[in-house]
């Protein structure tokens, strides 16, 4: 922690030396505010006439590390009120004024100012601290990028522009963040998604609703047959339910009262009946439930179902996946009895842990998420904490690497939320399981015991993936477009020399065509293409390696005549005797 | 069609002759209408303070009988309208008087009197006609049902009580047609559903809107995946699009101008964005396919998606799968260049064949339904002329049971719609393959072809089975709920004879876990359980025949020791031996 404070008032530091750089540059800048953020700090100013570009960052660098290099001190200082609005009048700083307008009117106001050796102020600001103490004690940085921001985040008031930086305590750390930065752009889905031909969006059809191509639905099949063949194997069973209801579902679910305004609502215009798209799936399994009557030797049942929900998310990130209104969940609910609570939870840890070490995500962490001490909960505290109970000791039971968070469970329970960790250290928040006493309650649902009597079954809500969208978003990432060969939607190109070998490119065909995979989901037969174009093998590796293909098989006559074929895969490149092409692609992974 | 003329006069006199009788039996009855129907004939009348039931038919139909037997002959005669009105109120007939006050004022009024072989009138009625000359003409009938109806079909005016007759030419014909009645009234897939555990409906969710238990949704998903293979074979990629989409896009697609008003409308209470429910895919599919250039060596591109769409569907037939607002179509789009539609055709062809063949439907005949020369059709005559020839020739090329009609094309093109005839003779509508000229224009959409030039690709629209909803229901009804082996959601199940048997079927349910059928889906896993709970054997028998499970395994210690199963089938019973059982099961059809 104390070191983080350390690296904070750096940056915040650092943002002073930004700004003092651009007044000596521009110097009719007007100043708005300049704070420390996550890797580094920013300053939102209004250029006036000057026009700057990303091109201006390296001489206001240039000038910030001239600034640091003859050293400074940060002295604080007060002022009083009226003291404060002569220093901003006097400077033309209109924006300061503002600030300074805002601040209680009893209050000294604090002002930190950069002095140098010979005891000359290099720039002064507005300023509550903290800061460094002096020049010496900033470490490594750089300015990245400009970005518009309307002021104080007003879009009526007018378009600052903001200087972006990064800063870290070591040139080693910066370095390091700067790698992750590139190799995350690389890696960025949006980017992915259009070269690899993954999914589109149409200004017909909408922001935030994405639709995809073969490709992209290959691999979203895929994912969702491995991850619901976990679940058939814990006794899941799918089931389906249709994409609307009428709101007298979520009335009596609860989600009403809590979500009602942020429902897509459905209106029929030839009768003027009125639905909702549903936003989540437990209320209509709940229906299915309760459509016949359960006895305790039907217990627990598990339905799963792989359905689109619909929310009226912000579409901030356009042409990506991360934040869709169509979210396709992999959906799951238990009906038990209070004693398989903890076998059930078991079971549903052991298919996230399966799924996540077969994604190559080994590294999971568990959130408790507990209720806190606000009303926005529904049910019986006894209850809740008998849940919040079963959960912590369930994390125990199954060695979750796990902490605990109040306040963050859903409204009828407490729930175990997963983080998985990518291939470039970013955590994820993906599975979730949940508990539930509310809406079996809400529902009246119920099952006969062995006494005969009537008993209210718990509900655990789980996903594995999560939205199949969101999760794509990660995969692609934490892959980098090169997909495992059981997922890639084109596992082998076979890439001709010339037109020679096609005699010989067809027992390749034949022998493709009955390679099947099993392992992680089962029956899934071998996806070839055959580039036999007039182009050049430069070519078409080129083209081939453009798509991340994880097979290339090349075929020319030496193949041929030798009986075999030049397999290049990402990290290695041999030549398989033809006869063993199959067994080699099963050992691949 | 003289003989149909001669049946529905025939049927319409019987309405008299029912009428009379009920005057005879409840004299104080008022009469509304009585014409003839399909199969027969009904009257609608308001009897008043008394009451009858479904058991008083007996009586009435008897003193029909009496009525024939004793012998009339029908004669016209026609009165003023004064006498019309005199002859309506001196018999207290309010509703006939209603319905003379509607007619013409300058015409004379016909009526229609039964006059027995005494010359005494035993009914007389206001009718235009026309009716069979005496009762010799009547054929056989019976009474079957009654049922309320409000007069004129007004919800506002009174409801009267609706008798409803059967009538046919001969005995044989009517017996015939009870019996069907009775054979389609056992299979009624409402009836079955409920029975087989198949759907469900809830009134939180809305009528329309069937929710799939796992049985169900194991029959959905099995019949889905049969017509997705097909089509896969045939070149056809899964593609996914949301549910929802602006209504540009119907705007571009040329449906708002024609189905704007049927949409269910979509709409964001966060920001007010509006947003339609897809009631078809097309539209999405055209925006993946422009989603990038295309030449001429990827046409064609032929995309499918069962996915769900919303139409605003009265939801008159309530409970079952026929008339549903959800509908999950098993959607597919050819875009193909114009000398390739005959072959795409040949294919569609050869994929529903196979489908409905695998269905046990042998019989399928087709529509090729044309323009009219109404204005509601878009795109250029000649277009259609050349699309109405491609189809005739395909059906011609392509040994096609067909028939022509006209004005039974979609707006944009004409198609071939497929009917198929299930085990009780009844016609259903079930695939489609439709040629659209018009939406590749209207969203632009185009090709490169081999002179680098741009050309515009036509689409085919095809779904093998239609909507899932409304096959399972014609699915169900032509197999009984005897589901074929491969489809039944529970295929075997084990019962045991006492509890000594539980190491033996613990070798048997090895042997099952292995069996994978392979036709006419691949890698169908056997979907098995066991009933060994302390019931009687014929109570698990009887149970397990209520649910029509294929294959009864029957497992006493007998069967352990001479190493085999009684296996019950629904139409015979044997003993296999336990290394036979799996080659026995997968040799079921």
């Amino acid at each position: 922690m104390e070191k983080q404070n350390e690296v904070e008032k750096m940056r915040h530091t650092l943002s002073h030396v930004l700004a003092g750089a651009v007044l000596e540059l521009y110097p009719t800048t007007t100043l708005g505010i300049g704070p420390a953020i996550d890797d580094g700090f920013y300053y939102d100013m209004d250029f006036g006439i000057e026009k700057i570009t990303e091109k201006d960052l390296d001489k206001i660098e240039k000038r910030m590390r001239g600034i640091i290099k003859r050293g400074f001190k940060m002295e604080q200082s007060e002022k009083s009120r009226n003291d404060a609005f002569d220093w901003a009048i006097e400077r033309k700083q209109s924006l300061k004024k503002e600030l300074i307008n805002e601040l209680p009117e009893s209050e000294k106001i604090s002002f930190y100012t950069m002095v140098d050796s010979q005891g000359k102020k290099v720039f002064e600001d507005l300023c509550k601290g903290p800061h460094v103490d002096s020049a010496k004690e900033i470490g490594a940085f750089k300015l990245t990028r400009l970005a518009g921001a309307y002021w104080k985040g007003d879009e009526k008031r007018q378009m600052l522009t903001r200087i972006y930086g990064v800063a870290f305590e070591t040139q080693e750390e910066l370095d390091e963040y700067l790698k992750r930065q590139e190799e995350a752009k690389a890696r960025d889905h949006r980017k992915l998604g259009r070269e690899l031909d993954l999914y589109t969006f149409s200004d017909l059809v909408g922001a935030g609703l994405p639709m995809f191509t073969p490709r992209g639905t290959l691999i979203r099949d895929l994912l969702t047959e491995y991850s619901l063949s976990l679940r058939k194997r814990a006794g899941f069973e799918r089931v389906w339910t249709p994409h609307i209801t009428k709101v007298d579902l979520y009335k009596t679910s609860g989600h009403y009262a809590k979500f009602g305004d942020e429902l897509f609502m459905v209106h029929s215009q030839v009768n003027g009946e009125e639905f909702a798209l549903k936003p989540m799936n437990c209320p209509h399994h709940t229906q299915i439930f309760a459509s016949k009557p359960r006895t305790y030797r039907d217990m627990p049942v598990r339905y799963m179902e792989p359905t689109t929900d619909y929310r009226d998310e912000k579409t901030g990130e356009l042409g990506g996946l991360s934040r869709v209104r169509s979210l396709t969940q992999d959906d799951s609910h238990v009906f038990c009895r209070m004693t398989q609570i903890r076998q059930e939870i078991g079971n549903l840890v052991t298919i996230v842990r399966e799924f996540y070490t077969g994604m190559g995500m080994m590294k999971l962490r568990a959130r408790l998420s507990y209720r806190s001490d606000e009303d926005k909960y529904l049910g019986d505290k006894k209850l809740w904490n008998m849940a919040q109970k079963e959960i912590r000791q369930a994390a125990i039971d199954n060695n979750l690497d796990y902490f605990e968070a109040e306040g963050e469970a859903a409204f009828y329970g407490p729930k175990i939320d997963f983080m998985a960790e990518d291939a470039i250290g970013r955590e994820h928040q993906v599975a979730t399981i949940q508990l539930d006493f509310v809406q079996p309650e809400r529902f009246g649902l119920e099952f006969v015991n062995e006494k005969g009597e009537k008993e209210r079954p718990v509900m655990i809500h789980h996903a594995t993936l999560g939205s199949i969208e969101r999760f794509m978003s990660v995969f692609i990432e934490h892959t980098a477009g090169w997909f495992p060969l059981w997922v890639a939607p084109e596992q082998v190109r076979v890439l001709t020399v010339n037109d020679k070998v096609s005699d010989y490119v067809g027992e390749i065909k034949k022998i493709l065509g009955d390679v099947v995979l099993q392992e992680p989901v089962r029956n899934n037969e071998l996806r070839y293409t055959v580039d036999d174009s007039d182009d050049s093998l430069g070519k078409k590796i080129r083209r081939a390696t453009a798509m991340k293909i994880p097979v290339i098989l090349i075929v020319g006559e030496k193949d041929k005549e030798a009986d075999v074929v030049s397999v290049r895969l990402r990290d290695k490149e041999e030549k398989i005797k033809l006869k063993k092409l199959s067994e080699y692609l099963l050992g691949i992974s």
